[in-house]
């Protein structure tokens, strides 16, 4: 009897208990047609190893027209771009390259142990179509060890170990959301 | 018949597309009374030159009676107050001079083409009357090219080439917000 209590227990306890430190976007929806300030939130999950690099992957089946990226003293940051299968209307003309990949690589030793921080981006307009949007994320320690956050999130099912930080995408606000 | 259609669905997109980047405030309200940190969110949009000032000019007709900056690697900040005409009643008393605007010049480059970058105050407590404020902000170039976005957002307008950063005042919050 105790230990069924025991083992009841521990099934609410699991269920209760969040997920692991994960590299996500926060905040973690934003307005269709919105041109938010967003940041990957990345932390350092090893204990004797630092990250020295994060890649991330930008949507371009739903591409977001302009992207930026917010300085970071420590990291070196690349850029690529790529050219749209589909250009897209923007109010400067029509839009026929995005942003298809960012890399920020370390140049100060990266994050330590017990450290996270964000990597931060502004980006818009935000497409109106899908409901959320993907950024497949590639982590790489010091140590060699590189971690793909790249599984798809499905509704209702468990959490994947690493999933993919995802963007859920909300009704459009009237007015100008910037 | 074409035409009206590409006419019609012409105004449509129009409608709902959202300008470019944008000199804009972040987040975009705020409660009236509250002491909110706000951000002036710069965007590079140059493809071969730095931005390498920004001159943010504040309300002094509902002043805002306190106003600090985050410092900010790379940038070297000057505050400029301005008398009152009215002075404005506050916790510590009267207050008769408010800060009139502030400027931020690069010390180490400024901001590249493809980068964005967070100007960040915190204010309070926010005037209980107009139902928004706004920051004329000026944005210079290394080119010498020089930014003014200080046009006016008429509500059910088309939004103007280069609107002022415009804070929206809601409704007091009941608690302290600070």
């Amino acid at each position: 009897m105790v230990g069924l209590v025991a083992l009841v227990a521990g099934v609410v306890a699991l269920a209760a208990l969040p997920a692991g430190a994960h590299v996500s976007i926060t905040p973690s929806s934003a307005p269709k047609g919105g041109f938010p300030v967003l940041s990957f939130n990345v932390p350092n999950e090893e204990t004797s190893a630092n990250t020295v690099k994060l890649e991330v992957t930008f949507p371009t089946k739903n591409p977001i027209p302009s992207v930026s990226y917010q300085p970071m003293p420590g990291w070196d940051v690349a850029v690529e771009t790529t050219k749209l299968a589909k250009p897209v209307q923007s109010d400067d003309g029509e839009v026929t390259e995005a942003v298809s990949k960012i890399t920020w690589t370390a140049t100060a030793g990266g994050l330590a142990p017990g450290q996270f921080d964000l990597f931060t981006i502004s980006a818009g307009p935000l497409p109106t179509k899908p409901n959320t949007l993907t950024f497949k994320a590639v982590q790489t320690y010091s140590n060699g060890e590189v971690v793909s956050w790249i599984q798809q999130t499905v509704k209702g099912a468990p959490e994947p170990e690493h999933p993919a930080p995802t963007l859920t995408l909300t009704k459009a606000e009237d007015e100008h959301s910037h």
